[in-house]
């Protein structure tokens, strides 16, 4: 490392936490990463004074731990759920935040006197995870964010993809039942409405409501609406019928989503990340057995379908990635 | 026009129909152009030469009406179905004409005594629209290819899109119901199996066979095995309800297509070719409607959803541009 070394902020934010974090420009390491409820009711200034705050601790951090000055930052990338605008650094919307035409980026680099770029949450993930997670290599990549809702980033050539006006990528929007379950996009079978935590944790109540025996019930305390995906998969390891079937479809699900994109996209990549994808083998096993049935062959072989290894950090460090794409330092 | 100026001969090869022609380097014209039937079951050996003797007469004829020499035609672009190796100029597969591992390119090329390069039929037709017909100044573009098939294409910035392994843009196979109807690739609910003119004309079948009253019988002279897709269209248009009703499913499920790729893809253009798209605003107004509810806003505010204007050229057309991608001619 030499003196003149660049360091990058990356913000990731989420409708219940904020990632902050730092990166030398080489990605060599993480630097002053640090978690805090979002609170996204207090505001949007609130919610900007807490992340230009988590900024200059990291900033702080950066500069304690290596012996940078502060000119040595060169800015801070921030990833946020969208739509947005990223030219003009705009949350078109976010219904978990309540914003609306939101200028985030320039809010944040006015108040840290710093360059700033803004981009999806989803594709700084998948970003994240092609600079230094397990879609390294790859030409053409396509990640799933698997959590609260389905998201998606696509990488052409090396490159994050947007499309004409930042939607690219939303594959959890993709119908897969034409009139299948209500989406909260509005639309009827997306992806999103099967294989989404709140739609896997759904989808176990109503197989519930039948009254078949499930040791489901007392895993959530007999308060079904306290079920959670993450407890469907707990008891699907220990061979609960009703959670392995669901975990079954939904691996199903997913490996519909997955064959779509091979079919039309043919990457060389797909990760899939966040909370569900941390399921492993009972996921990947059936769902990459079911891509092979549904996809084209020689879109199959050319495709690794793997679990990304970043965990918390994706987002993050594929803000950093996304700033330095765009303002590339020496 | 300078005595310089290149030629470049184009081939869409059919299950059907082969059609040859030739274009100059600025795509200013169409010369020579002419249709044959491809006769498959006469085996690849004639299907070859019957490809070499329309080329040399298009030859001929770019030289009688241009006063060309023969050093001005560049070479060949050949638009084939697939799946095919475009590096290595092979055919992998093709149903229609029975090929396995077929080196297309080069027996063409060897024969015709000129470089030739070989792209998937659908991607042509993608390109040719973009090149010049109604996707022209698209970005990002995608093709819809409907016939016996449902093809596409994916325009990147400008380029072909290819992927990993030749694959990308196999948008007929999307899944758009998870439990459908069977599709010839073997996987279940793909878009081909609903809205492709052979699906067109068995669901309007199925819908004939509780008894319903209609003009179909009629038009078909009684077998309803001769139903076509052009049938149902017309039979629409006289006010027939069951084929009203097929229509409006047609383009139903065509929305859902469209609608996905809006969403991942986030496309400037999409355009909608082939016979089914014929069908005009009997398909286009319902359609763009149908996206509109199930699309983001964003991606569809950002998008043209349109016909092709190149009718039964776009294949020659986009294989001369394919061509010229590879081989950039002065």
């Amino acid at each position: 490392m030499t003196d003149s070394l660049k360091y990058v902020v990356g913000v990731d934010l989420g409708g219940t936490n904020l990632v902050v974090g730092a990166m030398p420009s080489d990605g060599s390491r993480e630097l002053g990463v640090h978690t805090l409820p979002t609170r996204a009711d207090l505001g949007a200034d609130a919610v900007v004074n807490r992340i230009c705050e988590m900024i200059e601790t990291t900033i702080a951090t950066v500069m304690r731990e290596t012996g940078a000055v502060r000119a040595q930052i060169a800015g801070v990338g921030i990833g946020s759920p969208g739509p947005l605008d990223r030219e003009k650094g705009l949350v078109i919307v976010t219904p978990n935040l309540g914003w609306k035409d939101f200028p985030l980026r320039d809010r944040v680099g006015d108040q840290v006197h710093l360059p700033a770029t803004l981009d999806n949450d989803a594709n700084c993930a998948t970003l994240g995870e092609w600079w230094l997670g397990s879609a390294r290599g790859g030409r053409n990549v396509v990640g799933f964010t698997l959590g609260t809702g389905i998201g998606g980033g696509l990488i052409v050539d090396g490159r994050l993809y947007h499309g004409a006006s930042d939607v690219a990528g939303e594959i959890g929007h993709m119908t897969i039942e034409a009139n299948g379950r209500r989406c909260g996009c509005g639309n009827y079978g997306c992806l999103e409405a099967y294989a989404s935590g709140p739609a896997i944790a759904m989808r176990a109540r109503e197989a519930l409501s039948n009254g078949e025996p499930s040791t489901l019930r007392a895993l959530c305390g007999g308060d079904l609406l306290k079920l959670t995906a993450a407890t469907v998969y707990r008891a699907s390891e220990t061979g609960d019928t009703v959670a392995s079937d669901v975990v079954r479809e939904t691996a199903r699900f997913l490996a519909i989503g997955v064959a779509n994109i091979l079919n039309v996209f043919n990457p060389d990549v797909v990760v899939l990340a966040g909370g569900v994808a941390k399921a492993g083998d009972s996921l990947f096993v059936p769902l990459r057995a079911e891509v092979r049935r549904r996809a084209f062959k020689p879109a199959v072989d050319a495709c690794r379908i793997v679990p990304g290894a970043l965990d918390g950090s994706a987002g993050m460090v594929g803000a950093v990635a996304a700033f330095l794409a765009e303002h590339p330092v020496a």
